[in-house]
């Protein structure tokens, strides 16, 4: 059928008849523009909501098709929602979606050439364990990144990244959304991080304070259960099955832990209060830690120097939990505990955290 | 403050002012109904789609809130997403999602004592593996369940199931979805199923098939591409990768392949036609196999049955696709090949595939 006629037969169509035309979003332009559209017949404001931006009015076109146009984004994964008269919900014809406990998300890529983008190198695997936690009371998961070349027979003993996912996140938030496993492929192949495990447990030592409509941390004596019960499912149980799986050193040099917001402070409280057990500690974005930091840290002085082969700390300038942080460095210099801290651009955002990945990994182990 | 203040004060306050209460679904009731809700302030019409039903019209009540609720269903997962003025979403409240590449959707879990519910037994691990194809030129990804106790340095060969999702899934189809870990942890645990690693790869010969508004299955040359292509990277690729990486066997006997829907047509149309690979097949809900079965199989004839320990189809009575599978007998029959055919309640679902896979995986390696 010619153009012509298609077009005639549609405009004779009652409307209702007509099919309308798919909705294509996100659309990613190649100078990193992204056009988001969404049909939404009878909405009377939609807006994007989109990780690291302001939220913005969408308008309102042909075939009740709302879109908005960003300006050009880095090169990063971006998580995002439409607001449709106040609900949020997924963008329905985008299957990227970000797993999370509380908020899943859309995802869209704005490809470039970083540490998060997929390349042609030797892949790592990833290896989903499931165990009972006696301490926590539940079934539950962790995830180990193995590096490219691993082998479960040969005599190399790998030392162990323990990575910690945010309030919200599952067990699969560093490498679902974080892309753990891409970084450390790509570093390791530049020669730029040694080759690591990395282990990335379930970070609720209560999982209560995770749910729906709860309390989450406005209640302190749950904080403290979380923190608590994390620490000690991690040191006895999740550690102990890893290094009984893997061909992992035991030495406490050749431990890391980091993690980010939640998980920050959880690498923290358990790896500073356990440095027979880690010489590398990681803190991306810390949050949620309880103020009163000599009750967190009893027993840290300057002696840990001695132990500590890193301390790296890091904050985004428009991340809420900025003065947190701040307040921990100060703490920290007033009992003369060596540490790098940064400030960097950004806010309380997974492209942050993909950067301090980037960053702090090739710190590790030299 | 007192109930009876808080009452008073919620009254005085301007209607815009009041934080509406928070939406919970699904909610899964005792004996198995399930209330489905979803707030939508400007929508006409809302219904619920869900896997197994048929789609149902919601009801809006106070606070702009759409609800149903449906009649007791069997213990399982279900998928569904609501329908607003047309429109597609998943459930905004609700954090369980099953991932597809066409169409995500949302996930309802009514629990009981079934195959596919998680049990205190012990697990097995399921690893995910990335590499790039040359057959097919992507960069991709396969996952690998070893069973509970699997040791990489032990002398034990394992058996393997090659087990192929559907279209549109994508290569975690088979445990996000279809739950395949659990289902073995709970057979093995039980003694009904040799333990076994279960190989799931990514089922797209040509992912160009898979893209939104694309030809789909509607292109016979692109049909044939994919399963050829999905044949050769399977045979040529991940075969030899997982027989390099795992400790299972290379014999003819120690070998099954079986798959969903697409999958199904891939493990009769690869299965069937490398017999000096494979002596066990199982096909679930056949789609899209081209209706030349003599072309699909060219060299197959009674002589089959001295290689075949099993041939196994099933599909359901309401499935769109019994017409095909039923057709498929009848050619079986008229070549005098040995096969189980299985015809069920049920339709083109997950609910159907689990217990399929239940039923299948005791029948292996005997």
């Amino acid at each position: 059928m010619s153009r012509f006629l298609a077009s005639l037969l549609l405009a004779l169509l009652p409307a209702a008849a007509q099919v309308p035309p798919p909705v294509v979003s996100p659309e990613v332009h190649a100078d990193g523009r992204v056009t988001f559209r969404l049909r939404a017949p009878n909405a009377t404001k939609v807006q994007l909501s989109r990780e690291g931006g302001v939220r913005v009015e969408m308008q309102k076109g042909e075939h009740d098709i709302w879109s908005v146009t960003t300006e050009p984004l880095a090169p990063n994964l971006y998580s995002y929602s439409f607001i449709v008269d106040g609900i949020s919900i997924l963008d329905p014809v985008n299957s990227a979606i970000k797993p999370n406990l509380l908020n899943p998300q859309s995802l869209v890529h704005v490809p470039g050439s970083t540490p998060w983008d997929l390349k042609d190198v030797p892949h790592g695997s990833v290896h989903r364990h499931f165990y009972r936690s006696g301490i926590v009371g539940d079934q539950r998961d962790f995830y180990v990144y193995t590096p490219p070349g691993y082998d479960a027979s040969a005599k190399t003993s790998y030392p162990t990244l323990y990575l910690l996912h945010g309030f919200s996140d599952d067990a699969s938030g560093w490498t679902s959304v974080g892309r753990a496993h891409i970084i450390l492929d790509n570093l390791i192949a530049e020669g730029k991080v040694k080759p690591m495990l990395v282990v990335m447990p379930l970070g609720y030592g209560a999982p209560e304070i995770v749910v729906r409509n709860g309390p989450g941390f406005r209640n302190p004596e749950l904080v403290k259960r979380n923190f608590d019960r994390f620490r000690d499912a991690l040191l006895q149980e999740v550690i102990p099955l890893v290094e009984k799986t893997y061909r992992v050193s035991k030495d406490r040099t050749q431990r890391a832990i980091a993690g980010l917001s939640m998980g920050g402070s959880e690498a923290l409280l358990t790896g500073l209060n356990a440095l027979d057990r880690f010489a590398w500690v990681g803190a991306f974005s810390s949050g949620g830690l309880p103020p009163e930091f000599e009750k967190n840290f009893p027993s840290l002085d300057a002696k840990a120097n001695e132990q500590l082969k890193l301390l790296w700390i890091a904050c985004g300038k428009d991340d809420r939990l900025i003065g947190l942080n701040r307040n921990l460095i100060d703490w920290l210099n007033s009992r003369k505990i060596r540490h790098t801290w940064i400030e960097t651009e950004g806010a309380h955002t997974w492209m942050v955290w993909r950067r301090y990945l980037a960053d702090f990994t090739p710190l590790l182990f030299r």
